[in-house]
Formats: structure tokens, C-alpha cells, sequence
């Protein structure tokens, strides 16, 4: 599937032609030929057709023996092996990393005596108490002050846990960002902005490396136990994807093939959605919808294995007890009504309006950081932010527990057996009547105290993660985001409620809002909804998820077409093409093509008239990634295309191996050189490294065909002519530029016409 | 993003380049430019470039005043208008067709006496005696013979009951097929096929017109009513890109073009099996992955909302009348061990299987059809099928109900009350132990009777399925081949393990096997698991659903790559390009060009020596759908491409309304037209539908790049040049050729190299 530039494993008719040539010495590709070099582009055509040359080799080499016969059957099946491992993995480490923050959380207020290793709920399991008020009448379960001095109430113990509480954050906030400074500087933040970038054809070394695999977990439950408001499921993607690229390397097909790799990576990205939120059908849309940018059918089915597999080994290690695949399971026994529709939609323009005001501050929030003195100082913002955030959060007991516990209190229903604050309603004097009645009673007090605990909480949230998104530590946006919002609608939906006899369901009210808030921040909508059923396994409130979810877009994309991973993939200038941006200006590619009106010529080659010092007085004085071959100056015919690095590596390997290649040699590109006088230089023929299938688009194509074209085929670069005479080029950078411009209305831009 | 070809409402340039040009009459483009001739190809660059402009004059108009501003946002929405049109309709087509089917199917048996349009189950909604054996001890519901003859027992009422049920089957049967013969010969099969065709860029007039979407809905019920192995959903898919293409018709931007109507048409196929199914999310996934070709992301979220729309609108209808959107509600208590996934694996095995014989069955059986004398008869064909299906299914109660009241049957699991014949369980002796007990009891003579029947009735829909499958009648086979497999897997299963104490659970057997089969029909994987899963709220069950879907399509795509649509496709020999074949072949563009090695030379046109004539004698003689226009013959440099049918018309036009245009005019497609002698005829200036930008590629380009443009971009054509030099043309259906050749191994393929 090549076209776009420097095949070096030669198109297949020069195989056939070359074959005779004494003059062909290039019959091995020269060693790191077709790599690309850090934060380049990659070719996907390029890449795919060197792919389908393997599978032909592979397979026209299967008939020869039996060994031949397995090593391509081998290789047919190494694409599931590498998916099987990807899932066990990424199983594994989800599971151990939920056990980890489970137990350092809880290691912030108090031990268990029993086992320091168990987590409060674990240490808990046999007294049965485990409810979110009663947590503390545990007796295996001790809390610092309890434990240090006896004493368990009184101000004494209460200022004494506080001040551990702060303490154990600072600690683990601290451990967190130093790990990542001195030892993978890769792993900070959610990783996807980053993910999205390289799954488009970026390549961005060691930010998938080993490194990065095995701090990014550790620091992740650092972080997470530490009270930061952020979650696992961004930097559980990137950990996926970590592992993907580690197996990629086990089978030269992934390792030597960026394209092939990008396959990977993709499925990987849908493991580590189905292990975050143990949904893996909303992993495979997830990877599909957010950040996958080249998603054939056969990686449709290939996550469609790996999420399996992951979402199966995390069951296995059963981090919550309760042997299913779903995180927050909830289980409604009332259906909805039609008139709810309404609120549902409101939650959506809510979560909308949320969404775009997360991201406006966000990105505020970080440029600032950019720009300012403030990103010099990354250790001590996040220390100073994990103080701040412990400081405020433990007199809460909503901000105190992890965020996790906190949503699946919300979304869960009050029984008449519950015990929490939330569902404290009078109902002491009538325990005899059935559970349905519940809405009917009056609140209780304790059901305005925890309203007015969730107001402080929303209100914290939202301001702290604004600040925190973007820090340089691990840290995910998915669970901040769904809490902040659903406080929001618990609180004005059960007060909306309280009054009427036949009350709502405020357990769905809150997972609506979340779906609400989430779809405003990240902008999914299908995946959003299928991640949220899974989540909660409340597949019968698809309409009331899907209602909110879309209103909820409707409403962000009025305000603002980018979600939370494009504004920071703008903000650390990507080179990202995006499929959803519409180009819908006027201009040509003539207008985007270098060379510009004023600039000097492009820098071409000819087939067959220069010379070896030529080329290389070439490539010393441009920077380009590769060059034009034209029939000659005159007439500026098209032949092909070379790269800079192929042309360098085959000069150095000519003048080293290849007698008589010296500094007046002529280069050829031509089939044949022509039979030269003895006392000439040795010519150099280099048709080998030539792409004689460079895309090509006249100077009249629409600038949105140009697009399309660098979108779909992936393109690196693309010659502009006329009527078969060569005029320039244009990159996917010089693409990008444009877009930008032509939607800022950059006064540059009229220039071009 | 048009590059394909003849652009007639010129590039930008040209509309700045010519407007001062006073012989450039051509201002207004004039009818019938830019449509397409029936079972062509549509130019999807083109269609999306026709778009942009007419959304940029759009938004360059609603700046001049509020009424253009008002008609740009109409224009804005009308996207979501359309779609929630078509969820509204198509919900409700697909109720009331539920209801009608319902209604149909009993009237087969007998009639209501208290109310004759309602149905068995609706007539005895108060005697609440509706299980599955116990259904003719209503009083209100009266089998033929009872009321004609007075008799309930005997074999006299017996066989006029089965007398009459065949004759109404063959009533049912006959109707349908005159009418689709008589009204809308389109209105026939499943209609799937055809989709994938034209939502893939083929043009097949009339195939979603008003006819078929009148004609259809009837003739469904009819079909299914007579009991005929066939199912609803296909044909819903179809009646629901009905809706589409009947709702597009309203909004210009739509009709008009050809791309943006396919859009939609994804959007309703998405609908069609949400309301088949009750499956919002799978009918977008099934769009996603079965049906539609180009879907960007714009369409992923439109189709999400119509399918939204229409689920929710069904769910008001409540033709199952249990207020759910799942068709088969089931609710199973027990999870699933991990031992099990053996025999879920066995059943992906057996399903992949079964997919591969029903495939290669069908089409052989088809092929029979369409190649002997069988194919003239249809209508005799369809009354001879029912006959033999009305016959047959009569003696067994298993065959004799209407297909998915049987497999709602099938899928639910044994209560301690369920009268069916399959729980006939001995457990009167101890009717006090609990209901978790009732694996452990032996079985009773009504198991075994019923697993009997049960594996004749499963040998008996798949042998009629096959020959079913195909013929001039509205049929699907989704629920058919559920049906089949997972009477085979209860057969199976249910004796395995009757043995031993900790019984599984049938049901979920059942449903994982329905899973499989359809796997192997169809070759979905993430939008079959979708769909079981929301139609049945088994959310618990994905994985086992995943293990068996994916074991199907690896088995049977192991004896063959093409699914049931895509067998289909080949078999009426449309021309679809599959997204899903690898192309891996050795060859070259120059090798599939045209014209060929001993060809005479390719047609093309001149920029400025052609005469009128002369374009009317190329057009006269050739029947090419377009002709490159080079500089000149000896250059043969290519600048541009000019449609076959802009040329016609423009040549037909001019003639009549410009003066001194003769057969002697000289025809320029250069910028400027020199300044002639008077005594010369006045010059024809044709610039204007000349397509500035036509793709090309070189002739050393592979044809796996070749075939990944084609697809991805939607071209008809592609031109192909060496070092600016025009070479030759590939079109679509060159490229289709040359794959069939090169995957048959048919000797005419060496002729190219």
C-alpha cells in the first residue's frame, strides 16, 4: 500500500528489472533504512505496504517446507498471542493496582491490626459492618490517633489523624512526582492526549518504553492514594498500551512495522478502558471513537479479544469482592417515566456547560503553567496542591473516602437496611412497612447534612481538578469528572423531589449526571453510554444515558468543537490531523504548496546529472525529509521520490563498499546508466531507493480533498503539479499550519491568495 | 474533497479565473449535471466537495441577513430532523408490524371470540393461562375446528385444524408474493445485500423508494405470518432505509447528493435493527461494522440518536407488552463457573460450522435458482415452500409457534411454576423445596419428549432455512438462524449435564449458542455480542457471548472469508468493494490499466485542437463514463478529466443557445481562448466542467496501493501517468476485475504481466 514515499524494500518490478544489474549492489536494505527518527511522522501507506512484502515473502516461503509451513502459521497467529498477553497484563496490573489504592487509602487514616496488609473493608469483612457510616465501629481497625494514643474521639485524636492524614498524602505525593522526574518523565498525566498523538502516526520514543510500564503503575497508586483529585482510568490506558508495545516487541511483524504497531496499541488502548471500568465493549468503542485514528475491522475483532481477555483476568483477581465485572453494579428495581426525559436532558445541558467550563479553565490553567514561572516548580505544585486537597477533603467524609467508594455510594439506592447519611430518612417508627415506600417518608436529618456535604464536595471537586489535570504525575480525569457532576443533580434533584409522594430514582439521577459531565469533558457519546451500562450494569436506562449523553455534546460542541484531549494535544502543538475537524475553506493547494511565491526553488533532484557531492552538498544545506527526482531542471517532470535518510545512508554505505564511488560520481535514478568511458567516475545507481509511486495532486485540488487525502491515506507529504511538471510540496505540518490559520482567521492567511 | 472527476460546478479558481470572461456563458450549471445513470458508481470525493460548497455559500449567505442566517441553522439541523423522522417511522412501522405478525400467526390456529383482531396471547391476557402449554385451555380463544365443528379433540378437529393452518399459511404466502411481484419487485429478500451495495456508492433506483416502503411492511407480515423460516430484522433494516431515502427527499441538501443521502441511510440501517432487535447500540454497531461503508463519526452520533428515537418509540407502542425495549427478556440467577467456557467455546466451534455449510448451502441452492429453469416460477417456488414448511411444522407444537415466541421459550430459564413441556421436571412429590433446587430433580418424560421434538425441529429449520433464504419474498434470517443453532446446544447440553448436581443454566446455553450460529452466518463479532446482550439484558454474559462469537468467526472464516451478505453481493454480482479483503498480490497499476497491451490507444481530448465534432463523433463511438483532456497528443501531458455527461449536455446547450457554435468550433479547455479571425467559428469554451484535480497515480504504484485509494477515498477512477505523461485509465470496475482474477487464480490474470 505504498505511495507516498521511499519504498526501500524495493517495489516489486524493480525486483524483476534489477535483478541482472552487476551495478546493484544494494540487494540487502541497508541496516535502520525505513526507521523514523523521533517526533517524525510516520508513512501508514509506506508501512502497510512493506507489510503486505513480508506476508508475501512468509507466504511464498510456507510452500517450500513444514518448517516454513509454521513459522507462517506462527506468524498468522502471533497477532492473538500478542492481544492474549497484552489482556493478561494489563488484567493483572489493574487488579493489583485497585488492591494497592485500596489499601494506601485507607492506610492515610488508620491500620488494621488483624494484617496491615488489608485495606479498612477488607480488615471489616467478617463483622459485616462495612456500610459507609459505620466504618468506624470496626474494632480490627484502628485509626492513627486510636492507635497512637488510645484515645478515639475528642479533638486530640480528631487534629492528630488530620494532621496524619496530610502527611501520608504529602508522602505519597511526593514519592509519586519524584519517581516520575528521575526515572520515566514520560509517565505523567493521563497519557491519552499523548496516545491519540501516537496512534495518528507520531512517534514519540520511550513514551511507551519499559520505563514508563513500570513506574507509571507505582506512581499511579501513589498518586491516586495520596487524595488527588484525579483518577486511574486515563493512566491505566497508557499502562495498556505500554504493555502492548512491550509484547509488540517479541514479533519482529509489530516491532519492525510502525503501522503494525499502531494495530496493537489500539486494541491495547481498549484493554485498558475494559480493565479501568471493567466495561469491555465500551473499551472497544472507546478506542474506536476517542483515540484510534487507523481502526480496520481486524482490530475491531482483535480488541474485541484483548478487552475480553484483560476484563477476564481482572474478574479472576476479583479487586472487589463481589465476582463480577462491574464496578459500580447497581441494580434499580423501578423503571423510568417518560416525563423524566426532561430533567435528563437538563442533566445533559448541565454537563455540557460543565464540560466546557472544565476545559476553558483547564487549559487556562496549563498554559499558564507553560509559560509562566510556575512549570519550573512541577515537585512543589504538587505538593502544594496534595496539601491543599488533603487539607480541605478530610473534614468531608465525602472528599475524606476515595472517589470510587463515593460514586458507587452515590449510584446505589437507599434500602431500608442502609445505614449511610445519604438515605437517613424517618423511618425508625414504621420499620414494618415494605421497601417500596421509602420515597414516601420524610427526610431525616441526616439526609440535609449529607446535601449539604455534597454541595462543599461538588464545589471542591470541580476547582481542585481543574488544577490538578495536567500535573506532572500520573492522573486521569474520568472519575473526577463523573463525580463532580452527579453531586451536582443529586442535590438539586432530591430537593426537586422530596416533596412530590411518587419520588424518582436519585441513584440513576446521579449516573445520568456523570454520563452528562463526562460527555462534556471528553466529548464521547456511544462509547460514553456503553461504558456507563457496563459500568453499572443498568442496561434498561440506555434512552435516559443516550438523552443525556448526546444533549450533553450538543451543548459543549456549541461552545467549543474540542474536547479535553484535543485542547491539550493543541496545547503541546501535535502534530495531530483530526478527523472530526471539517476543512471547509476555500483554498487550494497551490496556496498551501512550498515552495511559497518568494522563496527560493524546491530542492529537486534530476535522474540522471548529479552528482555525488551534489547530493550531499544537498543534504547538508536543507533540512527537508526527502527530495523530488525530476527528468531533468528543464522540463520538471515528475520520476519520484527519494529519502533524505535512505539517500544518506546509501551514499555512506557506497563510498565505503563500492569501488570508484567518489565525490564526482553521477547519481542515477534512471533504469539504466549509460556504459561510460572507463576514465569516468564509477556512476552511482540508486533507483532502488527511489518511490516511483509519490502521491501526487494537481495545483487546482481543493485544499479539503488535500485533507481528506493526508486523513485517510496518512500521508507524510504529497508533490504538487500541472499538467505533469513538478511545482511543490506540501507535509502534513504545512496541512496543519493551514488548518490553523484558516480557522483562526489569521490575518497570514490571505497572503497565500 | 473532490478529485475523482468532473467537477461542474467549478473548482474556486475557476469561478475567480472566469468571471470576466464574456464567452463563459455556462454560469448556472444545467440540469441533470452531476447525477448519476442507474447501477453506476457514485464519486464520493466529488458528492463531499458538492456539499462543502453548498455549505459555504450557505454560511457566506446567513451573514447577509437574519432569514439566510434562520435558513442556515434549518439547514444546520436539518441532520437531526431527518433522523429523528426516521426513528419516529420506523419505530412505529416496526410495532405495528409486531402486532400485525402477532395477530397473523394466531389467526393460522384460530380466532378470539370476544374480540377477533386481537391475538392468542392478547385474548387470554386475563385468564393469565398464557404459558406455552396450557395456551388452549382459554375459553375466550377458539382453535378453527372448535368453532366450526364444536369438536376440541379427536382426529377430525385435528386434521381440519391442520388442514386449515396450511391453507392459510399458503393464503399468507401467495398474497405476499403477488404483491411484491405486482407492486415492488425490489420489496423481495432481505434487502441487506443491497444495502451494503448502495451505502458502498451504487446506485439501484427505486431499490428504497415509496413502493417498496409501502409494499414491504405488508408483504413482511404476510411471509412471516405463514410461517415461512424467515425473519423480520433484515427486511426492518430495509424498510427503515426506506424511511431514510423517503425523509431525504425533504431536505435538498439530502436528495441532492448522493454522499450526504448515504449518511443517512447508515443512520436508519442503524434504526432498522434497533427496533428489530430492541437493540439501540448493537444497530449502531451493526451499522458500523456490517453495513455501511463510509461512516465518519458525525454519522456514528447522528445514527446513535435515530436509533435512540426509534427504540424509545417502540418501547411506547409496547407490542410485547411488558414495557421493556428487550425482545426476549430473561434474568438468570446464576453466574456462569469458568469450567463452562469449554463448552461455550465448543458451541463457537459448532456455530462456526453450521455458518459454513448454511453459506455455501444457500448459495448453491441460489445459484441453482438462478441459473435453471427453478427461477422462472417464483411464485410457485414460494407456495411450494410454504406448503412443505406449513406441513412439517404442524405436528410439532416446537415448529408450529411463531419463531420468536419459541425462542423466548428457549432462552428463560425453568421456574417452579412453569408449566412448559421442557420444565417437566418431577417435582410434584416436593413442591415445598425452594426454586434453587430444581436442577437437582430428574427429569421428567416431558424433557425427553421435548428435547425430541426440539431435534427434529432444529434438523427441520435448518434444511428449510436454506432453501427459504433468497427467494422473491421479504426474509431475514437473523432469528432463523438463532433458532437453529441453539435448539442443537439444548439438545446437547442438557443430557451432559443432567448427571450431575450443580446443573448450568439452558437457557443461557441457548442464548450463547443463538450467538454462535448468527457469528457464523453473519461474521459480526462486537455488534452480535451488543445486540444478544441488549436483547436479552444478560449483561453478565459477555464474556461467554465474546468466547463464542469470536470462536464462530474464526472457525468459520477458516473454510471461507465471506459472510451470508457478502456471498449474496458476489452471487447478483454487484460492485462492491470490501473494505475487508486483503489485497496481496504482486501487480502493478500498468497491469490493470486500460487500455491494454494490444488495445487501440486510450480516447482522449486535446486542450485546445478538438473540434466539436470531433468530441461528438468520441462520444458517439466509445461508451466511457469520461475522457481525460491532455495538452496536446505528442506530450500527452494530463491536465484534467471532463465527464462523458457534463460534455453531452454542455455540447447539447451550447449548440442551442450560443451563437456560432458549429461542428467546425474548436473546443479550449485552456484558461484562455486566443482571439480568432471572424471568419473562424466562434470557439466553444468548456474550462468550466473540466475536473482540474483528477486523481492519478504512477504506473509503477501497486495495486494494493491502488485498491486501499479506491476504497478509502471512493473513487470511480483513477488515471495513471509516468513522469507527467498520460498512460492509461483504471476505473472501479477494473480494479473489482482484477481482484476476482487474481483471487480465482484464473489464468486470464497472466495475461497482465
Amino acid at each position: 500500500m505504498e505511495a507516498g514515499e521511499g519504498v526501500s524494500s524495493a517495489t516489486p518490478t524493480e525486483e524483476m528489472n534489477g535483478a541482472g544489474n552487476l551495478m546493484d549492489f544494494l540487494d540487502e536494505p541497508f541496516p535502520d533504512v525505513s526507521t523514523y527518527e523521533d517526533f517524525h511522522t510516520i508513512d501508514w501507506l509506506r508501512e502497510k505496504s512493506r507489510d503486505t512484502d513480508r506476508h508475501r515473502k512468509i507466504t511464498s516461503k510456507s510452500k517450500e517446507s513444514i518448517w516454513e509451513l509454521i513459522k507462517s502459521l506462527l506468524d498468522a497467529w502471533s497477532g492473538w498471542v500478542v492481544m492474549l498477553l497484552i489482556g493478561l497484563l494489563s488484567g493483572t496490573l489493574a487488579g493489583v493496582i485497585d488492591l494497592a489504592v485500596d489499601w494506601m487509602t485507607d492506610l492515610k487514616e488508620g491500620v488494621c491490626l488483624s494484617a496491615f496488609w488489608y485495606s479498612h473493608e477488607q480488615c471489616c469483612w467478617t463483622s459485616n459492618e462495612t456500610t459507609f457510616d459505620d466504618r468506624d465501629k470496626c474494632p480490627q481497625w484502628q485509626k492513627w490517633a486510636e492507635l497512637m494514643t488510645g484515645h478515639t474521639e475528642g479533638a486530640g485524636a480528631y487534629v492528630l489523624n488530620y494532621f496524619l492524614y496530610i502527611l501520608w498524602a504529602l508522602l505519597f505525593s511526593f514519592l509519586a512526582v519524584s519517581l516520575v522526574r528521575v526515572f520515566a518523565p514520560y509517565a505523567c498525566g493521563s497519557g491519552i492526549p499523548e496516545i491519540k498523538t501516537i496512534l495518528s502516526g507520531f512517534i514519540i520514543r520511550g513514551y511507551l518504553g519499559k520505563w514508563t510500564l513500570l513506574i507509571k503503575p507505582v506512581t499511579l497508586v501513589l498518586a491516586v492514594s495520596s487524595g488527588l483529585s484525579l483518577g486511574k482510568e486515563g493512566p491505566l490506558v497508557h499502562v495498556a498500551c505500554c504493555c502492548g508495545n512491550l509484547f509488540c516487541s517479541l514479533f519482529s511483524k509489530y516491532s519492525k512495522n510502525e503501522a503494525k504497531r499502531r494495530e496493537v496499541l489500539s486494541a491495547a488502548a481498549a484493554a485498558g478502558v475494559s480493565v479501568a471500568f471493567g466495561a469491555p465493549i465500551g473499551g472497544v468503542l472507546f478506542s474506536l471513537e476517542e483515540v484510534s485514528y487507523y481502526f480496520p475491522l481486524k482490530t475491531l475483532w482483535r480488541s474485541f479479544f484483548a478487552a475480553l481477555v484483560a476484563a477476564f483476568t481482572l474478574r479472576s483477581i476479583n479487586p472487589f469482592g463481589n465476582s463480577r465485572l462491574v464496578l459500580f453494579y447497581v441494580e434499580y428495581h423501578t423503571p423510568w417515566y417518560m416525563a423524566e426525559l426532561v430533567p435528563f436532558i437538563l442533566l445533559g445541558v448541565f454537563g455540557g456547560l460543565w464540560g466546557t467550563l472544565f476545559i476553558r479553565a483547564n487549559i487556562a490553567w496549563c498554559r499558564r503553567r507553560k509559560t509562566t514561572q510556575l512549570g519550573k516548580y512541577p515537585v512543589l505544585e504538587v505538593i502544594a496542591v496534595t496539601g491543599i486537597t488533603a487539607l480541605l477533603a478530610y473534614p468531608n467524609p465525602y472528599t475524606r473516602r476515595s472517589t470510587s467508594e463515593l460514586i458507587s455510594e452515590l449510584f446505589n439506592d437507599c434500602g431500608a437496611l442502609e445505614s449511610s447519611q445519604l438515605c437517613d430518612y424517618i423511618n425508625n417508627p414504621n420499620m414494618s412497612r415494605p421497601v417500596d415506600d421509602i420515597p414516601d417518608r420524610p427526610a431525616g436529618p441526616g439526609v440535609y447534612n449529607a446535601l449539604w456535604q455534597l454541595a462543599l464536595a461538588l464545589i471542591f471537586k470541580i476547582v481542585i481538578t481543574i488544577f490538578t489535570f495536567g500535573m506532572k504525575i500520573p492522573s486521569g480525569l474520568f472519575i473526577p469528572s463523573m463525580i463532580a457532576y452527579h453531586h451536582h443533580d443529586w442535590i438539586i434533584f432530591k430537593n426537586w423531589c422530596r416533596p412530590g409522594a411518587d419520588c424518582v430514582t436519585p441513584g440513576l439521577y446521579a449516573m445520568v449526571g456523570a454520563a452528562a459531565c463526562l460527555g462534556g469533558v471528553t466529548r464521547m457519546t456511544v462509547s460514553l453510554v456503553v461504558i456507563m451500562f457496563e459500568l453499572t450494569g443498568g442496561l434498561e436506562y440506555i434512552v435516559p444515558l443516550m438523552a443525556a449523553a448526546v444533549t450533553s455534546k450538543w451543548v459543549a460542541d456549541a461552545f467549543g468543537k474540542e474536547g479535553i484531549y484535543e485542547s491539550h494535544i493543541q496545547l503541546n502543538g501535535y502534530p495531530y490531523l483530526d478527523v472530526r475537524d471539517e476543512f471547509t475553506h476555500r483554498t487550494l493547494a497551490t496556496d498551501v504548496m512550498r515552495p511559497r511565491r518568494n522563496d527560493p526553488p524546491l530542492a529537486v533532484l534530476t535522474q540522471d546529472s548529479t552528482t555525488v557531492e551534489d547530493v550531499e552538498t544537498l543534504i547538508k544545506d536543507t533540512d527537508y525529509n526527502g527530495f523530488p527526482v525530476v527528468v531533468s531542471r528543464e522540463s520538471e517532470r515528475l520520476i519520484g521520490f527519494v529519502q533524505r535518510r535512505d539517500l544518506t545512508l546509501a551514499i555512506k554505505n557506497a563510498r565505503q563498499k563500492q569501488d570508484g564511488v567518489v565525490s564526482s560520481s553521477v547519481v542515477y535514478f534512471t533504469e539504466d546508466a549509460p556504459q561510460l568511458p572507463a576514465s569516468n567516475p564509477q556512476p552511482l545507481k540508486l533507483r532502488r531507493i527511489l518511490n516511483l509511486s509519490p502521491f501526487t495532486v494537481t495545483d487546482h485540488t481543493p485544499m479539503e480533498t488535500v485533507v481528506d487525502i493526508f486523513r485517510k491515506l496518512g500521508l507524510r507529504q504529497c508533490l504538487v503539479t500541472r499538467s505533469g511538471r513538478l511545482l511543490g510540496i506540501i507535509t502534513k505540518k504545512d496541512v496543519l499550519r493551514h488548518m490553523a490559520q484558516m480557522m483562526n482567521q489569521d490575518p497570514e492567511s490571505i497572503m497565500f491568495n
